[in-house]
């Protein structure tokens, strides 16, 4: 494999961090050619001196004196601002955009990495659930290959390796249920950030985290998978599966299963997609049938858990319904996490502004952008109410 | 695909039945060419009727004549004899062969037909058993696909398609733990024929029913195993899995681990390695992983079910060793399914014959004959005693 060159989008996050941890155990495999971050200049600029980028670009143009500053004796490139994140994308220094930026403001950098030909490592799932149909077309167009990086994702796109032409019956997506599983509407009414925060099985940034642990993150994820693999939605499963060892299945026209299985650790799905379609050989610690253990599946509980009933609708309803869903739930997080509204509240915001956001069949990518954000300024105006 | 002309060889038998059905229902995409089986004449004379193939072997050369008689008024071209079943597997008239014989008498026809040029969708195990390397090498040579049918080969094989070069660290076999799982001698030494036959999730022929119940099945698909993915004894692990719903699974070097699953139905792998690299759409019931349900996984207790270890032994001996084990505990399931000897006494039937057959490191086609004819004769002498 010849080094591919990396441009992480979003690279002090948690996907971020990790991409770069495997980029520094492979350098003859991967170099870090673009890094770029939102907020955290500090950490930005440790891994800018660490890694030695061709570009680092902070989003938050307020600090870009201090990464400028600090990588003023190196080669690094210092940019700031939006404009420059979509910029860097258009740069020809890479070969792969690991899509790792949080949420909607992940689009539009990765729509210009497609139409610049770029291969994607997607992690960003909002990419495809805001404007799925427009991402998909452009990637075919350019040819430009599409490997997940989410873990059930990236266990259906291995799961697909190989089978050619081979029918998917349907696909399971597992969740682990988050971590309250098992728990009813008059628990979770009191159900406090930092009790959210704690996911069971994985080790999370904070917004999927509180999606993991509403369902809203299986939602998006049903969304995602309807893009990524072309299915219709009623090929669509998730089933509740706590351990989080098998990530995810496919069932195909001659009933066979494949599931793609291991420890949770988000390392595995980052490396494979760098590396797609070889594996590199690691040291991560790997699950142990041989211990007393038992794998466990049950249907998801969508009347307690309702924000993945409502994902469930908008994948059916199609349009910018998906569009909507994500940008009334990126505010309701946003708030649940100042503690500015309840557990349960997050449920209602987004179920209004579904109601309320007017709907588009076929949107425009302008209409998307459009709805995006009408859909948060009404899911604001609830919680300012 | 173009109709494929499948060669049943064994076709009375519980796979061969299998298959049939499977071409019954896909005619466009198969035929049956050949016919064979070693004393059924009657279901092998209705199966003639039914599929016109060209040809039909009956191994009992005192049945030729029913046999004969009974086609006299179609095309079908009658042969006897186990030469006949040679120079069937030599003929032109067919694509695949169905290795589907029991035991030890499906290795020549099935070398033949590799020599032949024709794929191979492998039923009869004690082929790689007896002589893996002579066989995988003439594949090799003649660029001929060997298809495993057998559940855990096919699943392995299917989470291998697409691979590439990757790099297995290890297989998992499954095994569902048979009829007595959890039992120890003292119940075993008591255990009846009728009782053995009764396989908890899969409907199979008599001797591979009791090779199931005696652990032996498991320890014979691992020597199949090493030659049909090349791997060294170290990288085969058996998995007990009561509900044989995951049927194997493949750890990469990257630590991924892919299965593959389903409810136990040998129909599924059958119809796999014939219509290999396609599947047919089919209405084969699913599992549910909708009700309630768990999946178990514990190791083997092979203090108990000691045909394990001493199938483990002679897969890190290699040599003829393989062959010898198969020999004697061919000998041995024949005797106790005459009721002649006891379940355990299976066991020391095999071990003894390991310790007392003359070990030859890298035996010729010839030696491994002598080698087998050489265990079975000392086999028969210990129960005669």
């Amino acid at each position: 494999m010849n080094q591919k060159r990396i441009a992480i989008f979003g690279s002090t996050g948690s996907i971020g961090t990790q991409a770069l941890d495997v980029i520094a155990a492979n350098p003859d495999l991967f170099s870090a050619e673009i890094l770029t971050a939102q907020t955290n200049d500090e950490l930005l600029i440790k891994q800018a001196l660490t890694f030695n980028p061709n570009v680092v670009v902070i989003g938050d143009e307020r600090k870009y004196n201090t990464v400028k500053e600090a990588l003023a004796h190196t080669d690094v490139k210092v940019f700031a601002g939006e404009k420059a994140l979509i910029e860097a994308a258009a740069m020809d220094c890479y070969d792969m955009m690991l899509a790792a930026i949080v949420g909607y403001a992940g689009l539009k950098p990765t729509l210009m990495a497609i139409s610049n030909g770029k291969a994607i490592g997607l992690a960003n799932k909002e990419t495809l659930v805001v404007a799925g149909d427009i991402v998909v077309n452009m990637a075919m167009e350019k040819k430009v290959p599409i490997i997940p990086v989410d873990s059930e994702h990236s266990a259906i796109f291995q799961c697909l390796v190989g089978e050619g032409r081979n029918k998917i019956e349907k696909i399971i997506l597992t969740a682990s249920g988050g971590p309250f599983l098992g728990k009813k509407p008059n628990f979770l009414v009191n159900v406090k950030r930092d009790h959210a925060l704690q996911h069971p099985n994985w080790s999370m940034g904070a917004k999927i985290s509180i999606d993991s642990a509403t369902l809203m993150n299986k939602g998006l994820e049903m969304i995602e998978a309807k893009w990524l693999f072309n299915l219709r939605p009623e090929q669509i499963e998730v089933l509740v599966h706590a351990q989080s060892i098998i990530h995810s299945m496919v069932q195909f026209e001659d009933g066979s299963l494949k599931a793609q299985m291991g420890l949770p650790d988000m390392k595995l799905p980052i490396q494979y997609a760098m590396a797609f379609p070889e594996r590199i050989p690691n040291n991560f610690p790997r699950y142990d049938f041989r211990k007393p253990n038992t794998l466990t599946f049950e249907e998801p509980d969508t009347k307690t858990f309702r924000n993945l009933a409502l994902a469930t609708d908008a994948l059916y309803k199609g349009g910018n319904m998906p569009c909507i869903l994500n940008a009334a739930n990126e505010i309701a997080v946003f708030a649940f996490l100042r503690n500015r509204i309840g557990f349960l509240d997050m449920t209602e915001v987004v179920e209004q502004t579904m109601q309320k956001t007017h709907f588009i069949e076929k949107p425009t990518l302008e209409e998307y952008f459009e709805s995006d954000g009408e859909a948060r300024n009404f899911a604001a105006s609830l919680i300012h109410m």
